[in-house]
């Protein structure tokens, strides 16, 4: 069994986690409340959650002790802890049962730390870890085990990359990113001339990769370094698990990237967008702000701010989905099509 | 040249290796068999070879020296084992001629194990891994070098881990199980809150991912820990590489995943259910038992038990074959369609 | 700050350039350089970079100190070097101003390698990195920290593997090859028979991996060993990132795969191949020599030399495009039908 405290270990009463987010309750503040979960897992027996009702159906048959309800919400039958905005609500209640784990701040001994590089203030490097000439790693950041930092590596203040991720050399990352494992920052752009015999000559890819502060990259995601310049991914934009980015690539703020997303070379997408799952755009395209591209859309042409589009290659949304639903109707169209030609060459021949 | 057994270092007469399979032979006994091959393969000179006649035209120019066949084939070539049948007795014949590398049993020097971790009988744990607090790896199982463990993980009997995975904290792993290399378990769910300002609030994932016994998990692929809960793998299931397994995502028993399926959250698929490559679900879909889903397809709705699907959005797969051959004649549909216009137009007129 | 020497360290005049470029040269020699950049980026004022004419319409407003050019261009705002082909000139004179970080020769004390393994003269063998039994690295080979060689690997000269790469037991990689992190070669090909009880059983994947000379394989990429038999990968052929490479497959020589491409079992890629991203090819296809296939185009039938396909099931490259160009009007096209046939019943009526 571990040692180590997990997420159910903390308990609270409802009382003691009222005045922790907050909140006003309702009921009986000496309840004992010991985790959180979803309406629908707390309703299966785990008597002694605190539950968010995401899914309202669920909210008559829960078995949580207690409830995060918005004012409005009837509700009797156990303590109620009243919210505005219970989601947020809900997110910091989770926080606060549940430590993620983290290395001890400092230089674990077994860690291989450049003589030149320069370590922040509590920030921990795992066991294993190897850091290069003059990278810098900022106060409070977190390296867990098995982590290569390549020199002139600079990471801000109270980022998280976690175990098997490489981070090649002159890359540069803000604060608060989360590099989850297996991640790759800065390998080498995809990029060949031919040779006169047929043989692809390598283009030296000499520029770097810029992660700015509050972007999260998710499992085995690949983020290349630029040929010339720098590839970026801007401030608080979330990245899922597998997705690829390709050199000289320019992304900007709070926009996210569903896993298994491809985007080529030099593409430049705006703010606030989304790509859905396996969503693929060609390269030197630039997509616009507010830009929804659905799950498996091919993007091959530039994109406006505020579209929806949907299909490969992409149409606007709407155009899609009609031409989704018109699509399995076609070989009745098609007979559709030969009853009238013979209906009309009858005709003719009256 | 290695020192290390290779896999036809091992050589066996065909008496040998009948005895050793329980299987009768016809022909030469003392014929020297010293691996194996399909029967392509070993057409092409390699004449020491035990073939399996996977491929019936290839058995004329066959330079095996030896065959494993079905009762009823005749032939006196070589000589020959015969097996009911004869794919699982080759399966087995393969098992005699290849001992895949192992680490030595045992926890290597250069291994970090926690004080509190607990390490079952002849377990291998290989040179460089790191196991945190409160992991336990069952008796049996193999660590390859450079695996990193975060605590209070529990891995059961028998499984093979190889370099580079990263487990993440709490997650739960199964006997016999298989990792190759680059997988990462338990990474965080992909889920945020939209804030006031725009900016993408993390919702902690706090629940854990469950691999059952007898999974195996292709290279790189990657398993997202549940927002509270669990992810599932189901036993026996089967997943290929670069598969994306998200958040809450629930896998049946002896479910098969092709390469580059992506699979979102919440979406919970049944018992022996195969995924062609590059497939992609959406979240909150669920897939009954025993369906067929072609490579590429895109599911954005429930599947019933037993169906076969394709193409994105999905159909049923005759629907789908027969708009695959009818698309192409689209551009001469519409020809025909403006001929008909005109006629019409005449007949009109008349 | 970083003490490595960065891509900008470097200054050179134009008479140094010419000289080791073996180009002439027209204005002043004495004009200093200090580093490459495209013209786009040169434009924004980094006044010291010598600049590749990539895009004509920058050419006006560059801010670059130095140009390279064709012989007939025309030009006096800088000093300008004269090449034949401006690209290949441009290639060389970025790697006189950008040294890739190495590991010193050598082995690192905190690398593990087996007394049975050969390590070349002048390899780097990175801090932290494992190579088992019987390996062989050949000279000049680099090594990043924290790599995995299992035993028997043979690595030729001059090749260049990055951090959490894993290469399993008995490939075979050729010269000048270079692995981007996380790359995955020789995992366990994807190969069940199916049990009497619904249960799948592994089939020994015994096979093994050929990385001929010249290839290079983008980051997390995974290239399966071979059930019997050999993957290849031919001579100069370049793998994008995320890439999936199923046991059996042969890929021919300067093939180009984009990133997140996937092959099954036993495809045959011909020679000077192109794949676009996420392109899908199905198992036992055979594609010809100089093949095109489009981004996320779906194979499943043999190509013939020469072709250039797209969709998914794929067409002819043209076909495809009329289609995709037509399938949007569909939905005025169903109208036209309707139309006609109303037309027509009236006439009928007639």
């Amino acid at each position: 069994m571990s040692t180590r405290p997990k997420a159910r270990a903390v308990s609270l009463t409802v009382r003691e986690l009222a005045e922790r987010l907050g909140l006003s309750f309702e009921g009986d503040g000496a309840v004992v409340v010991s985790g959180v979960a979803g309406l629908d897992r707390a309703g299966r027996g785990d008597r002694s959650f605190l539950a968010h009702p995401r899914f309202r159906p669920h909210l008559e048959k829960t078995g949580a002790s207690a409830l995060i309800l918005a004012p409005g919400v009837a509700w009797d039958r156990t303590p109620v802890l009243r919210a505005e905005n219970p989601h947020p609500a809900f997110v910091r209640a989770t926080e606060l049962f549940f430590k993620p784990f983290r290395p001890d701040p400092g230089i674990h001994p077994t860690a291989l730390v450049s003589a030149s590089a320069k370590i922040g203030r509590d920030a921990s490097i795992g066991a294993l870890c190897w850091i290069g000439d003059g990278a810098e790693i900022g106060a409070g950041s977190i390296l867990h085990p098995l982590v290569a930092v390549y020199p002139g590596v600079r990471i801000g203040r109270n980022a998280v990359i976690h175990s098997q991720v490489t981070i090649r050399e002159d890359v540069s990352i803000g604060d608060n990113v989360i590099l989850h494992a297996g991640v790759v920052i800065g390998s080498d752009g995809f990029g060949y001339i031919k040779g006169p015999d047929g043989r692809h000559i390598k283009i030296p890819q000499i520029g770097s990769v810029r992660i700015e502060d509050d972007v999260e990259i998710g499992a085995n995601s690949t983020v290349d370094r630029a040929a010339l310049g720098e590839t970026v991914i801007g401030k608080g934009s979330k990245i899922d698990n597998l997705v690829m980015i390709a050199h000289n690539v320019e992304i900007g703020t709070n926009t996210i990237l569903i896993a298994q997303t491809g985007i080529a070379g030099s593409t430049k997408v705006g703010n606030n967008v989304i790509t859905g799952g396996q969503a693929g755009l060609a390269d030197h395209v630039t997509v616009g702000d507010n830009v929804f591209i659905a799950a498996q859309a091919g993007v091959a042409k530039d994109i406006p701010a505020g579209s929806m589009v949907g299909g490969s290659p992409h149409l606007d949304i709407k155009d899609w989905l009609k031409l989704s639903a018109l699509l399995p109707q076609l070989p009745e169209l098609v007979k559709d099509l030969k009853r009238l030609k013979t209906k009309l060459e009858e005709l003719d021949k009256k």
